[in-house]
């Protein structure tokens, strides 16, 4: 096979590699080697790939031509293998105004705290001019609402139902859901309306309405992982943990959010049940793999919803349609119902309107958990950020690599820069230019572990069920999953590592690392799309550009919407923050949505479900 | 590829899995399908292997017909993977009749703290008859001699230069060294002979001769891990860190022990190096892979020696040559400066004539570390045990797995069972039967790990070196370890965390494990391995049989000799303990070691360094 043949990269050892601004580690772009495939082209690729011997040969082509072998497979890396993105629980790191929350508290018992966190005077909301911007409902918005009888969950759950209905038809086709429940839904809305008439709700959670990305187990739904075929095989017979606590506060589940297929993707495009639309544009993607929790909550379907983020699958789609996206520190959060697609790079994450709604979600999730299996970390206690006041987190630095984060269309750029600018001049924080090597690589290697662990988790399923009902993209996907070797695998955990090592090295001189949350905006959705999925490896890869450290090191991250492309498509910047540090990253997130609200911008498709009644226009939700 | 087919395992959730002796579960006995190859057969069995299609065909079926497939490769296992063998340092055991050891202490302040928990008077030493039993002289027993006067380190270690020297000659053969250096000892005698003339021993090591296994770097020797070329392609810069821990306590360093070729066997047999042969009969294997370390100490040249133990490597020469052999717990010990074959079930261990002088190597190597890198666990504080008193172990129950334990030869079994008697009607033990089940398949899962991590470290080197400078055995077993796609990983991976369970479920009723240590005894050297080395999978799953869990869950063990076969070769007996309890566990082999020490026999190979002059009987080192 010699024209497979390839000079492997010989790492050096990480202690000789320069971390500042003048280290001569080049960046290297991502150089996709595989075009765009929909529609036949797409069917006749996955046959080849099929073929046994031919299919085989042809995918070590593909590695070979897009540097795996060079980078990875084949790769002299003499760091020790680190197989899961674990982090000791003391760190030397002060957070600051943080609220500790009580051990062993419910669910409930945190809202509550969470609750008390939030800001509701201060100069915060003073920065951005309020009424120039556009404003989803938030929790608290609907709590009050229940709690002043404004409305009642009842009647939000009706408007909620005639709205997805609404969004259903052919001219939206927004394909937000794979299951959702009328009779279900509108009995837990019953059921708060009860409690809220009693003056006795669990929590400002009660009658909220809160989708879930349908790879996680919700009763009273099958748990389908955007396939036609995982609940046959695998019968979800509870909710999943997370889902547990968000029900013990009296959330209204209203059913299973669209993704791709297996998460398998970052477009949101499933042949199956419909590729997502993006609310700002339905003629482009959401984004994904959570793409139906993104587009619901920009769409104001829910003010929050849950994801997993295995590969960006949280904070992609949240980018994309202009919403808060928040991943968690690997093992914060329980796994126990999320299908296992993969073990040490998924964790489940938050979309959300704000970082208020974000924050009072990830109370209720968060807490004293029953430890995810191949974490053998122990997981320090949960924080709040005291949101009262951004001016309090004094001397924040930011670290940036500029090449980096410069790797984006011109329009991602300016307004993430011009957010970056206005944050510094606002709050004094500071940027501290650093070098973060082997980016690409990173990708690659994250790319071989979450493709292996996939692989391996789907293989005792493929071995039963019928392959034509598994989409086309994930059908050429699964022949490259499963052509992994051990060595490849361990050689990416190496290199797992190295990056563990770098991104220690950073948080020893900056709090959070800053970059754009995605290199490009929503592209278009391609009519030879729809049947078949896409491949799109080359928008995929700058989806996922600024993702991997998030989820191949298990650090926290959180994006928000800054701005607009000429498209009218949202632009999000995203914190990587150190691990454990959530509270911290909620905080700055806070800080920055503040100086962005002004910037924020009414979606295309958008249901007030707030609003006092039938053709009123509404406080925020009107045609600003 | 029909013929390949098999099917799968299903494997039945954990919680399902009845651990009790009522069980169900059934035992399968190792059905190792290989023949023993050696000489002109493993020649041709390798090019075939090396042949590109059809090679990795045949390695195909040599994983089915071995039940790699259906028991690993495409087994169904619900439980998520479990990538290291590391354990949380909070453990709720009390461990009883334990020293702390001070925190920040020093290697010679460790080695005083251990000396201060020997016990030298007690009940203990009177079990046995003294008089009647072989015993080899201890690290104390040299001390003395070295602070008496009576010898000096020079005069001791010029005895070791001739007997080296001696055992080198034709008619003994026994190829204990990789190399060693008279001059280098010499010098380091002399220092150490000049120590206790003034009277300032560093500590009752000063003076000690102590062996490496040449995986661990020393001064002033290449490391050739038992190969013709790894020396010349990763050069030994500096001691290891735990040889450096023993130099600081005045050890002196002999030399670096014969060792299977990579660790990749357990037989001894090293085609470049020799075999080494078995001090108690040399026409036998010493077992292996640290077999020069464990014969050295059988023979009397060292009271003790150093070696890694991967799958067994220092229990089963320990156990074939009659000496003690320890392994702590995963983690324990930095590995800094010993050879990176694989990184998740190797540890560093101790090769001693007596369990004091374990004791006292553990702690010289043990203390506070520079945390072996995968290992993201919390390394408990080091503990001793204090030994004047066994009968202060009250309690203490051991779980045997009854068809595990039988799965020997008679005379094994007897022995072990006789042993077992013993201890229990000595001193009061117990032991708690149980059903430990997926022992076999636990055996391939470790197998296919260890393989693909020793794949992975050797690739980079195999790519370059000249494959003819490699073992016929060695290249067999490459082709076979580089065979295994990372989902054949994972899923042995999935298997470890069932085990994990299924051990620390055993350890809520047991203090211990007790086996045989190997289900046979050391087999003969045959003439045509000598040049070739030799495949016996046969032997070979008999030797591992028992030795899996202290690699794949990192739990430590030691063995220790309790009686011989027929033939005059030794049997050990094995004890597994919990996570971190090393103390425990050496105090547990003390009281074993007090019953059987009558039974001890003298190694047909003998050099009694201590002895008074040439010609005079010595105290135990006689002909009795």
């Amino acid at each position: 096979m010699g024209f497979l043949d390839v000079k492997p990269k010989i790492y050096k050892p990480v202690a000789e590699v320069n971390l500042s601004p003048q280290s001569d580690e080049t960046y290297s772009h991502a150089d996709v080697k595989a075009p765009r495939m929909a529609g036949l082209f797409i069917k006749i690729f996955a046959w080849v790939l099929e073929l046994r011997i031919v299919g085989a040969f042809v995918v070590e082509i593909l590695k070979r031509n897009n540097r795996v072998h060079k980078l990875v497979s084949f790769a002299e890396v003499s760091e020790s293998p680190l197989f899961t993105p674990s982090h000791a629980s003391e760190e030397d790191y002060e957070e600051q105004q943080v609220h500790n929350v009580k051990h062993g508290s419910s669910p409930a018992e945190r809202v509550q705290e969470a609750v008390y966190c939030l800001s509701k005077d201060a100069e915060i909301t003073a920065i951005g001019d309020q009424d120039s911007g556009f404003r989803r409902w938030t929790i608290m918005d609907y709590s009050r609402a229940y709690i002043s009888g404004e409305t009642t969950p009842l009647s939000v759950a009706k408007r909620f139902l005639a709205a997805v209905k609404e969004s259903s038809e052919p001219h939206l086709n927004m394909s937000f859901f794979i299951s959702y429940d009328a009779e279900d839904i509108l009995e837990q809305a019953k059921e708060s309306t009860i409690r809220h008439e009693r003056g006795t709700p669990i929590s400002v959670l009660d009658g909220v309405l809160v989708a879930v990305k349908d790879e996680i187990d919700c009763m009273p739904y099958p748990t389908t992982g955007g396939t036609k075929w995982f609940h046959k095989v695998k019968i979800s017979t509870e909710d999943a943990y997370i889902v547990k606590q968000l029900r013990s506060c009296g959330a209204i589940l209203v059913g299973k959010t669209n993704m791709h297929e297996i998460g398998a993707g970052t477009s949101g495009i499933n042949p199956h049940y419909g590729a997502v639309r993006n609310p700002y544009n339905i003629d482009k993607i959401s984004g994904g793999s959570s793409s139906g929790s993104a587009a619901v909550v920009s769409a104001g379907l829910c003010p929050v919803a849950l994801g997993v983020d295995g590969g960006g699958s949280v904070r992609i789609p949240a980018s994309l349609c202009g919403v808060v996206g928040f991943k968690p520190t690997f093992g914060r959060v329980s796994h126990t119902g999320i299908l296992p697609l993969n073990w040490t790079v998924g964790m489940a994450g938050v979309l959300a309107g704000t970082v208020e709604d974000a924050l009072i979600i990830y109370a209720t999730i968060s807490g004293d958990l029953p430890l995810r299996q191949p974490s053998p970390s122990l997981v320090p206690a949960t924080k709040f950020p005291l949101l009262a006041s951004t001016n309090s987190i004094a001397n924040i630095k930011l670290a940036k690599y500029g090449k980096w984060f410069n790797d984006s269309t011109d329009e991602v750029r300016s307004s993430c820069e011009h957010a970056l600018d206005m944050l510094c001049k606002h709050y004094g924080w500071t940027t501290v230019e650093v070098t973060l090597p082997e980016i690409e690589e990173m990708r690659l290697a994250h790319y071989v572990t979450i493709a292996s662990e996939c692989a391996s988790s789907l293989a005792p399923h493929f071995a039963k069920i019928d392959f034509s009902n598994v989409g086309w993209d994930v059908r050429v996907a699964h022949q490259v999953y499963r052509s992994f070797h051990s060595k490849e695998y361990l050689n990416a955990q190496k290199i797992r590592n190295r990056q563990m090592h770098f991104h220690k090295e950073i948080f020893k001189i900056a709090d959070v690392i800053v970059t754009p949350t995605t290199g490009v905006t929503a592209y278009p959705l391609q009519r030879d799309t729809l049947n078949t999925g896409e491949l799109d490896y080359i928008n995929g890869a700058a989806l996922v550009r600024f993702m991997i450290a998030g989820n191949f090191l298990g650090l926290p991250a959180v994006t928000i919407m800054v701005g607009c492309d000429k498209g009218g498509m949202p632009i999000g910047l995203q914190f990587i923050g150190r691990p454990w540090s959530e509270a911290t990253l909620l905080h700055l997130a806070y800080g920055l949505q503040a100086i962005c609200s002004k910037s924020s911008k009414r979606p295309m498709v958008f249901y007030d479900l707030l609003k006092k009644e039938e053709g009123t226009a509404d406080q925020w939700g009107g045609n600003k």
